[in-house]
C-alpha cells in the first residue's frame, strides 16, 4: 500500500532494538483519512474471505478495525487486556509482551465470540506474533473460525508472520518492514 | 438521538450500583453503523465550534472519536492509560476510577497536544466526570483550549455533567440516563 509506505518513511521514527514509532499517525495520534484507506485495502485483500465478525485487541487495533467493520457492515469486537469487574462469561488467554517484558491477560466475552463466528482479526502491528497467538487461542476456545489476520505493519525480522503463515493462516500486512538496522527503515 | 436511545433500552443491561452495560454495541462488541451515526450527531451538535483536533481516552472512546475525526478530516489523539516505555515528552495526570476503585495515570505526548490546539473530547461514558477532569488537566498543562466534550451516554445521577457544565464547558451527551433505580433504565 503505497500511501502507507510513504507515510512510514516520512513520519516513522526508528529506535535502537528494532523499535519503529508511528505514533504521529497510527497509535497515539491517528490520521482517520489514512485509517479509512487502510480499511479499504483490508477489505480488498480479504474480498474472497467469508467473514461475519471483525476482531481486534485494545487499544491501537480499534481504529482500523472499526473502519473495516463499517465498510463491511459487520460487528467489531475488541478483546480487552484485563478482566473488567463487570464482566462474566469470559474467555481468557495470556500474552507475553517483549516490549514490556511481562505477560498480560487478554479476554473476550463468550457472548461475542462463539461457534459459527468467522473472524477477521485486525491489528496495527505484527512483530513476534504473541498477541496474534493469543487471539488464535481465544478463537479456538470459542469454537469459532479464524478467516484471516490483517496487520497495518509487519516487522518481518521478528518472524511472527512466518509463524502464522506456516500455521496456514491467511495473513495480509499492508507494509512489511524488512529491517530497522542502523535505525534505517527498510520496507519490502 | 432516537436510534441510540432505542438501542440502549433494547440492548442495554442494568446492574446493581448504577451500572449500565452496553457491551454488545458500544464498548466490547461495537456496532460500526451506529457508531458512524453517533459521530454524525456529534458533528451536528458541535457544528458551530472551532476545532482542530479530536481527543479521547483508550479504549472505548477510540471508535466514536475516529469516526468523528474521519467526518471532520481532523487528527484524533487518544490519551493512554499507562506511560508506554517508548514514550518521552509526556503530559501526565491521575484519574480516580470509581468502578475499579483505584487511580490510574493518563498521559499524552506533548507532540500531539500543545498551545494553539482547540480540542473536541469524545468518550463513551460520562459518569462522575473523573476521566473528563483528567483531560481538562492535560489540555490546561498543554496550554491548549478545550472546545467541547461529547459523550455517547451520560449518567445524570452521577453528576459529572453538572460539574462540567458549571465549569462553563460545552457538553453534549447523546443519551442522558436519568436513573437506573430498581434496575430500570430511565432515559431523559
Amino acid at each position: 500500500m503505497k500511501a502507507l509506505k510513504e507515510r512510514i518513511l516520512r513520519d516513522g521514527k526508528c529506535f535502537e532494538g528494532g523499535i519503529l514509532k508511528v505514533d504521529n499517525f497510527i497509535n497515539h495520534q491517528m490520521d482517520p483519512i489514512l485509517m479509512k484507506s487502510i480499511a479499504v485495502e483490508f477489505v480488498r485483500r480479504f474480498a474472497s474471505t467469508n467473514i461475519n465478525k471483525v476482531m481486534t485487541i485494545e487499544a491501537s487495533g480499534i481504529a482500523p478495525a472499526i473502519m473495516v467493520g463499517y465498510l463491511l457492515e459487520l460487528p467489531v469486537v475488541f478483546a480487552k487486556k484485563k478482566k473488567p469487574v463487570t464482566m462474566e462469561n469470559m474467555l481468557t488467554t495470556s500474552v507475553y509482551s517483549f516490549t514490556k517484558d511481562r505477560s498480560y491477560d487478554v479476554c473476550v466475552s463468550k457472548d461475542f465470540l462463539s461457534k459459527g463466528d468467522r473472524v477477521l482479526f485486525i491489528d496495527d502491528f505484527l512483530a513476534n506474533g504473541n498477541a496474534a497467538k493469543g487471539i488464535i487461542d481465544l478463537v479456538e476456545k470459542a469454537g469459532a473460525e479464524l478467516s484471516g489476520m490483517g496487520f497495518i505493519i509487519e516487522k518481518a525480522f521478528q518472524h511472527g508472520g512466518d509463524y502464522l503463515r506456516n500455521a496456514g493462516i491467511r495473513v495480509e500486512s499492508l507494509a512489511i518492514i524488512e529491517s530497522l538496522d542502523n535505525c534505517e527503515i527498510k520496507i519490502r
